[in-house]
């Protein structure tokens, strides 16, 4: 079976190397070998193996009766979306990794590729590795999902897994995640959560079978995370990690992406580091969690190769997959319950007569102000006191 | 469509409140409603809405046309599979939850399906409702799986997290168990390790493709681990976990069930209570962990009712499964390379002669003994050193 990769990158380049190193079990369990003909990019790469097999107008793949199997490595909405609709229409089967594409156009795709009898597959745009795609839309088919809550970012992650090990601040934090290449030199989908947005829209997609708009959940970064906000974490004995939840309310999802304060009993409490982990709550299941590299060359290239070898196994049938272009619309995020962890210079006194009970929380070394845990109430209700209250150094929410 | 359940204990029932909770979303997926047309049980239950259901011979259900998918929930080896073979003959699908049956008959059953067209599947007989034979033999494709490490045996690890938090004996925790009904009251299959030891074999199977026999695994349980045994591993700020494991070994597994003791990077530390999980290691993945309910009845309800969502999708197909008959040679576990803690009343001298570079260990209130920490060393030197050595109280790997 032949195969053509557009985008020679770190994912595409990757997915070449899965193939030969694990070239016979791969022809195994595919029931064919599988060989890359074509490499769509702007470069050359004289000198390197695939230069012979580069071309740089993907009309010649799309024209290329012999390639059944395309992956797009590209990144961006365009022109990743022209590309893969070209060779949908022209009955060929589509892998990505890229999570813009994905979001923006997944719903489109998946009818486009149905009308095509092929498929469109895209376990590595969320979770590098981790097979949660193919979990929640296969293997956890007899359940409800009420929850998923994922740590979807491997660079906010080693970030906050840094501040909280060392106490550094967040700019010196970020400084060392780009110079080891975790972090871009514009960092902002990273840090401002834009990148956990888009995946939460896409599992989220998937498990209500409607198009999510991730303009429509309410996103906030770890920008605002400081040393400070560590020890507070510390005193109570939590963990913050940046976090994108998606949970069943009625008929719809609200979802939300935002630092949250975990306690250790909490399955993502000890996923550090570039580690990604989902974390999903089924109405007969339970509690499950799936961890792995969420992004990485080989780990990203695995996921990628996993959905060759399903189109090269199904490659004359559609695989249903549950995504409507129907849009749904989220829960106001404002009607979500949540407890909060609030740093002020307001007085107990004052705190206690708008919020209630709460649990004053003091970290060693910090003065002139003091922390409390609320106990649950909408985001709504919140905001309504915090205003009363004023006086707010931070807020962060608390799992 | 229709089903028919053997066995109407906890895992029988709980099939059918699935299937009655999620109905219209499981009838959504399967592409049509299931049904539970028989229910073979001695028992009548009178009374019961499955009374009228309930059938005495399996013969009943194997010449129902009607009924097209099977699920086994009795346990043991036989009767269940002369009845399951009966099913597949039949052609019917069949899903089973029994991991002695899996173990033992495996190889021999997925065949007899492929030669009937039909499936022989069985995510419930290990993990419970986490989908960890899905995850091995249909998202993980593109690795070569080089380790598997579990926890698969919720009761067991149960008691170990009691004994961890409590500092109780192994005897207290033991009917502390049995009063919750996490134990049984023979609890050897539990407590000896036999359980996890059936399902790492079935896990190993799976990922070789051939048939590995579970009475080949070393497998050591968890009867000697003592209240002292904890403190040490509360000295080392290590905790100890039954553990079942896999691992590839030039072009054989090397397997193995024993007590370990994990550090706290390891992402199985922090699986606690009845859960179970799953560490695995790719070649190109790298690490993954799958963590949820080990056990339970709606838990692994739910994994037997995606396997019924998964025939009814491929009701007139057989699903390609890698498990043939062809048994493969475990390596000798002798041979396997591992760190020992080891508790002992000889002298630091003659520990040091024999062993080398060691770490000591001590424990808070213990006398009259000490502990040591070893290099990695193959199982056989251990032996051979310790044969030497003499006068020791208890042994633990380290992973």
């Amino acid at each position: 079976m032949k195969a053509a990769i557009m985008g020679y990158g770190t994912i595409g380049s990757g997915v070449v190397e899965v193939l030969e190193t694990n070239r016979d079990m791969i022809a195994k369990r595919a029931g064919e070998a599988i060989e890359v003909k074509s490499v769509l990019d702007l470069r050359e790469f004289e000198g390197d193996p695939i230069h012979d097999k580069i071309v740089h107008d993907y009309q010649v793949i799309a024209e290329d009766k012999e390639i059944q199997i395309v992956v797009e490595t590209m990144g961006g909405v365009e022109p990743a979306f022209t590309f893969v609709k070209a060779m949908l229409e022209a009955g060929k089967h589509v892998v990505t990794s890229n999570k813009a594409l994905v979001a923006d156009k997944g719903a489109e795709l998946i009818a486009l590729a149905k009308q095509h009898n092929v498929n469109f597959l895209f376990e590595a745009s969320v979770g590098g590795g981790i097979p949660i795609i193919r979990n929640l839309s296969h293997c956890l088919t007899a359940d409800v999902v009420e929850e998923i809550t994922g740590i979807l970012n491997g660079t906010t992650n080693y970030m906050m897994t840094k501040m909280t090990l060392e106490g550094s601040e967040f700019d010196d934090v970020l400084k060392d995640a780009q110079e080891k290449g975790y972090a871009e030199k514009d960092p902002t989908a990273d840090v401002e959560g834009h990148d956990a947005c888009r995946k939460i829209a896409i599992l989220t997609s998937l498990v209500c079978g409607q198009q999510v708009d991730f303009e429509d959940i309410h996103t906030e970064g770890i920008t605002k995370i400081s040393a400070t906000d560590i020890k507070y974490a510390g005193a109570m004995g939590r963990a913050i990690k940046l976090l994108a939840t998606s949970r069943k309310s009625g008929d719809t999802y609200s979802a939300m992406v935002a630092p949250c304060l975990l306690a250790p009993e909490h399955p993502l409490y000890s996923v550090n580091d570039v580690f990604n982990a989902v974390f999903v709550h089924g109405n007969v299941l339970g509690d499950a969690m799936f961890y792995g590299s969420g992004a990485g060359k080989l780990p990203t290239a695995s996921a990628v190769v996993a959905d060759m070898v399903e189109c090269a196994q199904h490659s004359s049938e559609h695989i249903p997959l549950e995504w409507k272009a129907n849009k749904l619309t989220l829960a106001d995020y404002r009607e979500t319950d949540n407890r909060f962890f609030v740093r002020t210079t307001a007085e107990e006194t004052a705190i206690k007569e708008i919020f209630g009970e709460v649990t004053f929380v003091r970290a060693e070394g910090v003065t002139g102000e003091m922390g409390f845990l609320t106990e649950a109430m909408t985001e709504g209700a919140y905001e309504e006191k915090v205003a009363r209250l004023g006086a707010v150094i931070q807020m962060i929410r608390v799992k």
